[in-house]
């Protein structure tokens, strides 16, 4: 379970995929209702993420559905809300946003426009929003991707942002993909930082070294299995776990990811619309669904109490 | 000067600076006056490109910019907008807008967070936008510049685009820097479609293969001269015409060329507040803004009836 320690987030997190309805409009009564199944399964909520087409949403339509999700009575104190955006003013409208409405932290991309850019200027970006946003229950979790956002967040500089701001920058999300970048934040033995793994690939190492969880697309599909590799790390059957969970990862990632969630969604809870996705993204084809759902259930998947 | 031809544009065209106060809100009348001098020095608007710093506005800045520049008169006939955004919402927003306030063209990015995307996707989005807008009057100019957005507009996709809506899409500015790409596009021979090279670099080469022109950071500062050799490119001063552009903007490119660009502004216009820049970009501190404008003194530089 994510789980809220001296207001910062640890456990599995779910980059919760984003439901549209037929014109594309996401849809927050299925959002609603995955976010509820995931909670179930024990594991806490990434909203916006890369996973949730979240970029492909509008700030307004984010905001909508932040407000139905706490309308709804979803956990705030589950929630990590990714804001950070292109523009430095929707960056700071929407964090503003995430943290009135009381979620516990907020998943940070830095601006990911311009390449090239320095480590002052992007010290720069993320200190503008912490002052305009000048709240003190902001916690931010530092979002890096560079094989998406291709600006990525150097050690240096989250060293420089713990440092000017001890109680807001309490974390990361290193989806680089290279576990000596992980291991390197690890080390640095950061006081309460929170390292999460941006896969279940390397939560058991993440978790020998001191890391908080992961946040990982998977955990739409396979919450329960990552949340109990997170819980029993320490148990003797730890690494034929994260075995498991790796031919899971492996076989749904045999098709673009975002797609391929989204119809196994579809497929385990009965619900085609589930299968939409925000151009420029492509649904998978009839024949590749069936295709991904059978070599699921040749590994014995299924996605219990959904739908 | 940027010219309207059956509807669609031609000639020199300035992605125009976005002048910023110091609290880093868009300041309408600083840019008003820079459009206006733009004008007289005969090349065309485009505003909201890269180096607009456009991705570092809100939609709502960039219709307020909009909204602004139209209130004081400056003729839409010679605007092109820049309106593609990373979510497809936020695209429609802003061309509806654009087209609704007349603009002759929309410059458009595509969405630029998801990397890898196909060609079916790309075409999926513009298609999206533009059955949406639905606006008879909508003129898109495709954004190619892969060094910036990562995501690039393949001549496979230009073509299909075309194909589909011939009287909608009918430009793209190619800021690959290839000039290779550029010939490309151009030995196609799409029917009164209109590339425009990416830099003035390539000004003399894309008259000679028969395009229309360029669209080009420099003219924020170089404007006259460049829309000369798009005027005289016949002439036999061309290749000189050529060669004084080539040293003007290898003068400025020497800095971060946002940063030189309002520098350079600054400097000429007596102006200081034109220096600064939204995070994560970084203003030129002095000394570097010193040795800059003294390199193009040097060079004989100069900015006649600016400020």
């Amino acid at each position: 379970m994510a789980s809220v320690s001296s207001q910062r987030m640890s456990g599995v997190l779910c980059p919760v995929i984003t439901p549209f309805n037929q014109d594309l409009s996401p849809d927050p009564d299925r959002l609603i209702r995955q976010c509820r199944w995931l909670l179930s399964q024990n594991v806490g909520l990434a909203v916006f993420g890369t996973n949730s087409e979240a970029n492909s949403l509008s700030i307004e339509e984010k905001m909508m559905l932040l407000d139905r999700l706490v309308d709804a009575g979803i956990d705030t104190n589950r929630m990590m809300a990714g804001t950070g955006c292109c523009a430095l003013t929707d960056t700071v409208r929407l964090t503003e946003h995430a943290v009135n409405l009381g979620c516990a932290g907020a998943l940070m991309l830095p601006p990911f426009y311009y390449k090239g850019v320095s480590d002052d200027g992007l010290f720069a970006s993320f200190s503008e929003v912490i002052e305009r946003v000048g709240h003190s229950s902001l916690r931010i979790y530092l979002y890096h991707i560079p094989p998406v956002s291709q600006v990525g967040i150097s050690l240096a500089l989250i060293e420089r942002l713990i440092k000017a701001y001890p109680d807001t920058v309490v974390g990361v999300k290193d989806s680089s993909g290279d576990w000596d970048n992980t291991n390197a934040m690890l080390q640095r033995r950061w006081d309460d930082f929170r390292v999460f793994a941006g896969a279940e690939t390397f939560l058991l190492q993440n978790m020998r070294g001191g890391g908080a969880g992961c946040i990982s697309a998977t955990a739409n599909i396979n919450p329960a299995a990552i949340d109990r590799l997170y819980r029993e790390w320490q148990s003797a059957e730890a690494e034929s776990l994260q075995k498991e969970l790796d031919e899971i990862r492996d076989t749904a990632m045999a098709y673009p990811m975002i797609p391929a969630l989204k119809a196994t969604v579809a497929h385990f809870s009965n619900d085609a619309q589930w299968r939409t996705v925000r151009p420029p993204l492509l649904a998978l084809a009839d024949d590749q669904c069936s295709a991904l759902v059978a070599s699921l259930l040749q590994k014995g998947f299924d996605m219990p109490g959904l739908g």
